[in-house]
């Protein structure tokens, strides 16, 4: 899908609040843009074909093999790689999720079924692909079902979008402990966990003969050198980068309590910072316009994810102010209603 | 082919003169290292899914339209997208060239025939892959034989690499021209143009019929935010980057010339900065890693290309005093021999 993603704020003329993207951003950066610019030279020659030595330092990181690691232009990147690697095969789709899995699948000439529910996996599906936490419901699911759900399925490949892995306290499958399983990708954002969807830098770990085969498909060159470069920054800073994960949550809780209270929408359980929303009236395409032209405010229309429809939203946890204007014009459009 | 590229300067110490790059990098690029950090905010969030501003603005300057152009994560993403559109199909490849295209229409299971001159096409070719300049010889084919050629084989798709375009001042198809065509796909560089191959910003032009399947296969964001950003600045800045191609082109001539005068080697005569030698005795490899660990000195083994042998290595003009000490390394190595 290439229209209809969140974080669309260039198609608007004066956004200041974007409760669209789940990318938590209110972090420093002019360390990092210092940085860039004392490694302006290096754009003047080729970056590494592969990005062995982000990978390297990725794998000293997560007690990995450097070969048990793969950096990407963006998870994205890794996405249409495994459909690629795997082509033609049956892909059975955790709904409602992240649309890409499915469009790269059906892009590389796999079958694709929707799944909601991994407890009857069809017998024909190669590929099993979900997205823990799940965007855009936040659901993170339990680790040992999961994980006996792994086991129970050895002949299928796991593949497990990790973006969110940093913003929820629920337990989470280890890169070390999947790449330890036969049949287990994951995936992984330098985009969320950094705030720098611009550069384009996520990673996939798992065992050595399924990221050998990833590797096969790859092109040269397809992370650039300032992502790179950004990388090694980011890695070395981590620690200026850590989010008080309780504080976010328990702003999204007291953030869904108000929306509850104003009546007239169901707030989904969410395990992170971004939750999905459905009017009981009223259409989020609609919600989303009045936000946006009347108050220069950005939600997600998650009308266009599998399984749900025109009624949902999405929206991720700002500052408290922030979400207070969020809530009081909410609440001003639905008693217009 | 992931490593055997050239610009492989990583590897080694201590290179202070790179002749292995074709990129004629000798600009100053701190107007635009200056353009980026003011631009570097930009990185919190997603690029636009596709880079249509970009490819606004290049249709505008090459008389197109928007959809006749689709920028990619350099010439390298267009090579891959092509062949994963036309997949499975029969690709004929003129040789020796950039080994890409052989290895991208691998990737998608074409067949791949070698082709050593256009006059006789197979049958079965579907495709036409040629690099024009070509690299690593430098020649660039007549114009009115490959015009001829192509209008001859109307059931072909001709792609053309021109990512050399500014590097010669031999006739080549222009973009609208080549666009009106229903037959030819024209790759273009702003990495040779604009010498910023860590940037990773190239765009294909042809037909709108042609234009659209390959932009149904690409993924979203896969320029990064960075990338588009300087694409802006170059193409409203390119009169700074005017190369003075007959200077360039006489210095190629005469550190040919000198090199010839050494003897012991062959130089192909070439249309463009870069040139391609071979060694009446001793290897390439041989040469390379005497100039690199000696002299701080990278040169391009050729050996590799499809169609060369261990003989064969390219190097691209540097300044007058770097050639002159390229020559100098050279011709003590041979009597050395």
């Amino acid at each position: 899908m290439i229209e209809g993603h969140g974080d669309d704020a260039y198609k608007y003329k004066a956004i200041t609040i974007n409760f669209s993207s789940n990318v938590y951003n209110r972090v420093d950066h002019s360390g990092l843009h210092r940085y860039l610019f004392r490694q302006m030279e290096s754009i003047r020659t080729y970056p590494e074909p592969e990005p062995c030595s982000l990978e390297k330092e990725l794998a000293e990181q997560l007690r990995l093999l450097p070969r048990q690691v793969c950096v990407t232009n963006g998870a994205t990147e890794a996405i249409y790689l495994i459909a690629q690697t795997f082509r033609n095969r049956t892909s059975a789709v955790l709904m409602p999720t992240f649309s890409e899995y499915a469009d790269a699948c059906c892009l590389h000439g796999h079958k694709v079924i929707s799944l909601y529910s991994l407890c009857h996996l069809p017998e024909e599906a190669g590929l099993v692909w979900l997205c823990n936490p799940n965007n855009p419901t936040g659901e993170v699911r339990n680790k040992e079902e999961l994980l006996a759900c792994i086991n129970a399925n050895l002949q299928r490949i796991f593949v497990i979008d990790q973006s969110y892995e940093f913003f929820t306290q629920r337990p989470l499958l280890g890169a070390a402990e999947a790449a330890a399983l036969p049949n287990v990708i994951l995936l992984h954002s330098m985009t969320k966990r950094f705030a720098v969807p611009g550069l384009r830098i996520g990673y996939a770990t798992g065992c050595e003969r399924l990221l050998r085969e990833i590797r096969l498909q790859r092109m040269p060159w397809s992370v650039n050198q300032l992502a790179i470069e950004a990388g090694h920054y980011l890695l070395r800073s981590s620690s200026d980068y850590n989010v008080d994960i309780s504080l976010l949550l328990n702003e999204k809780e007291r953030l869904a309590q108000a929306l509850l209270s104003i009546g007239g929408m169901e707030v989904w359980p969410s395990d992170t910072h971004y939750m999905l929303i459905r009017l009981r009236m009223g259409k989020a395409s609609a919600l989303k316009e009045y936000l946006a032209t009347e108050h220069g405010i950005l939600i997600r229309d998650a009308s266009n994810f599998e399984g749900l429809d025109e009624h949902f939203f999405r929206i991720a946890t700002q500052t408290p102010e922030e979400n207070d204007k969020l809530i009081k014009c909410i609440a001003k459009w639905i008693y217009m209603l």
